[in-house]
């Protein structure tokens, strides 16, 4: 798609909806400067073609002569703006009337609202920002906790595009040694053996397998690991519950209608996102409505990318724990088996559970101590040679497909050279890695992707 | 009260909270710029201490040594800011997990949170606005029309302070001319004669009358006229309600829980917010439930201070009709009689209600037209002498009942000095009279007046 600006001016209100002391509306494009200059006087009684970039002035905003509101308002000249057009920005007072007061001054003069995630969009066209630095100010918005925000900060978005950038530019310069090569096989130009180019394209999978084994720790810092709880009745599993919920409180953010149907509590074990199901357990009972929230959470647990099985090690293991196991041991999740009351004598040990556990942990959900379990968690589940916030990482599902997308035609070419083909035969499988890795940043993406990405932006932003 | 400003720095969210694409975070006090440098580095790596006041600077924030977002910083020097004092503003993404870890940077370098109101209380302290204007201020936050923007924007905050202060000046200059001839009787001194004080006084008390009398307008522009709608079925009660109430939907506040227990919805009429309370009617009926509601209209209607009657005149008048009549006469209430359905022909005229309407005014609920209600109502209820936005106008009881005081003060001076008292006995009252006077915009005043009205403002404002 080609990356022309719009060449409309929109406005929208950039902080969230409601009664504040202040709020801000955000006008950009071609004409937000002359839009904004019919709507507003300054005390200073300057024009605002003369008011310098960056500098709030104060002064009335007017609609229809009548003046609204004392405001705050500030231009950036284009390319120095979000978007990298001609945006004003205007501080009200927070009220929602004065709001659509001024919004409606605004596009009386011309301005159009704007869309869901426009201003971001405009930035992407423009070429302030690229998709996946898009993506990571979404995510921003959207923060659950302190490792998410270091995820898409700043300099985490730039690492990422850099690596991206540096790995594209890596693709480019040896497909044009290879094309050379082809092209003009009797030059003598200062080209590259067949060596050289099998040595430098391992170095750019090398490269791209390094960006793809970030997502795990990309996937479950942003998207999180399914997470279910199970252990029968008085063995703690409410203590540990509200141990681990309670946490960071401030943090926990429940939400209901997962396609499960089961509340969901997100948190943060280590700097991995857990989305804890809130089940009531796997045990046998046949009180019927029990039995609709027992079959409730073994759907679950089938589903769960990693279980925490909890035993109460100082009364007798009994059927229903074995028939707990049972069941656990025929899902795909990772399983970790908590021996609780481990400040209590154990009547058995560890050795009772049998294979299939990652882990297995003595806690004391009473003590509240969960460091061990957190740095298990932490362990299974990212790359602990990854700093977040100083690496590269990717953690959208759409950056690591075309990842592995790139990556596969990468060792489609890699096969054909070690093989003796042509070298022009691997150009065309490079020349798709290209493509893919396109995608990741977006420098070259459909617009079905692009109008998908920012649609889950709201409107303002 | 002294008008020290606070010596500590305080910071709040000033945007309203929830996810939005911006959010504004306010810090002002004397260590506002050293403790918003300590947590922010610009990418042109300056420092804070040479940012121009006012210019917006890109960079980034950091709690603990970990970058938390990418934001826009402004420094505000005193005396130029809202309050008076240093002031930053952080404008950043709008999650509200970054904004609390903004927020919980600044108070690790020594900011506290801002209470309710307490930049505006401050801007007050500072003698940068004074108590009207932060009434107006706190009312402009909750406007529900258009009207009442106009009445508590910018220039109408300075129409009335200019107007209380010219008044307060007159009156401590009139004082000075008395205290000159009471004191030094025998000097040569430019001093008023008896008739020039009475003079002087009676044109004070004249401009003091003109501003008591502006809150007939102020009140019903700011503080709505409680009004009833009766009328016995079918006569187009609800077509009316729905016209009145969807004339400017968008504008219209339903709000529960007021003392009458019964709903109430605001609208704007001409000038005037009617808050119209949805009640049931006041017919006769023997089902118990609707006599409870039926109870509750009456009450109402018994507290309204308009009531709006509805009759249909193309059917005859009735018993109920006559019940309605009979009721409304006992209520102390301005009272409009409508004469529905005035496009179909008329089985009965005016001639039938008898005295006790302000007004007597046929209408086609079903053709929509209210511009004679509007009018009517404007008439009864504001002093169309005035303008919204260009007079001084008092809004609030508390600004009136000062007034009031001071014009029944400046009664008293102007009865002794008329029956012939010593001047100095006038001089008593006159004081008296600049007491009151200085409550009105707060140039001297208890804490207890100020804490109540700064206690209606919001976090962040």
């Amino acid at each position: 798609m080609t990356r022309q600006p719009f060449q409309d001016t929109v406005a929208a209100l950039s902080t969230p909806p409601g009664k504040g002391g202040v709020a801000l509306i955000r006008l950009c494009g071609e004409e937000a400067i002359e839009i904004a200059g019919a709507c507003f006087r300054a005390k200073n009684e300057k024009d605002i073609s003369l008011f310098p970039s960056r500098l709030a002035v104060y002064g009335n905003f007017y609609y229809q002569g009548e003046p609204v509101d004392d405001v705050l308002l500030t231009v950036f000249r284009a390319p120095h703006s979000y978007t990298g057009e001609d945006t004003v920005e205007i501080a009200c007072h927070g009220s929602m009337l004065i709001c659509r007061t001024i919004l409606e001054a605004l596009y009386s003069k011309g301005a159009r609202p704007a869309q869901k995630g426009e201003f971001t969009r405009r930035a992407f066209l423009a070429g302030k920002i690229n998709l996946t630095e898009a993506e990571a100010i979404a995510e921003l918005l959207d923060a659950q906790n302190r490792e998410q925000i270091k995820l898409f900060q700043q300099d985490s978005r730039s690492h990422l595009s850099l690596a991206l950038a540096s790995l594209y530019e890596g693709i480019s310069s040896l497909l044009s040694a290879v094309y050379a090569k082809v092209d003009y096989p009797d030059e003598d130009l200062a080209e590259l053996s067949r060596e050289e180019i099998l040595s430098s394209l391992e170095e750019l999978m090398e490269k791209t397998e390094r960006l793809c084994h970030s997502y795990k720790t990309g996937r479950a810092v942003a998207e999180g690991i399914y997470t279910v709880l199970l252990g029968k009745p008085n063995t703690g599993k409410s203590s540990l519950y509200n141990l681990l919920a309670g946490k960071d409180a401030a943090i926990v953010t429940e939400y209901a209608g997962t396609t499960r149907d089961i509340l969901e509590v997100s948190l943060s074990l280590g700097r991995v996102l857990l989305r804890l199901a809130d089940t009531a357990g796997v045990r046998e009972t046949d009180n019927p409505v029990e039995k609709i929230g027992v079959e409730k959470a073994k759907d679950a647990a089938r589903s769960a990318e990693l279980i925490l099985m909890l035993f109460d090690t100082s009364s007798p293991f009994d059927e229903e724990d074995e028939a707990m196991l049972a069941f656990a041991k025929k899902t795909k999740a990772v399983k970790i088996a908590l021996l609780n009351k481990s400040d209590l004598p154990a009547l058995w040990d560890a050795s009772r559970l049998g294979e299939g556990f990652a882990h297995i942990l003595p806690i004391s959900a009473k003590k509240g101590d969960t460091d061990a379990l957190c740095a298990c968690v932490d362990a299974l589940f990212t790359d602990g040679s990854l700093q977040i916030g100083e690496d590269a990482i990717v953690f959208t599902a759409r950056q690591f497909a075309a990842l592995e997308r790139a990556k596969e035609m990468m060792q489609n070419a890699k096969r054909g050279l070690a093989a003796g083909f042509a070298e022009d035969a691997a150009l065309c499988e490079l020349e798709a890695a290209a493509v893919a890795l396109a995608e990741t940043d977006g420098r070259a993406v459909s617009e079905d992707i692009v109008s998908g990405i920012f649609s889950k932006f709201c409107v303002g932003k």
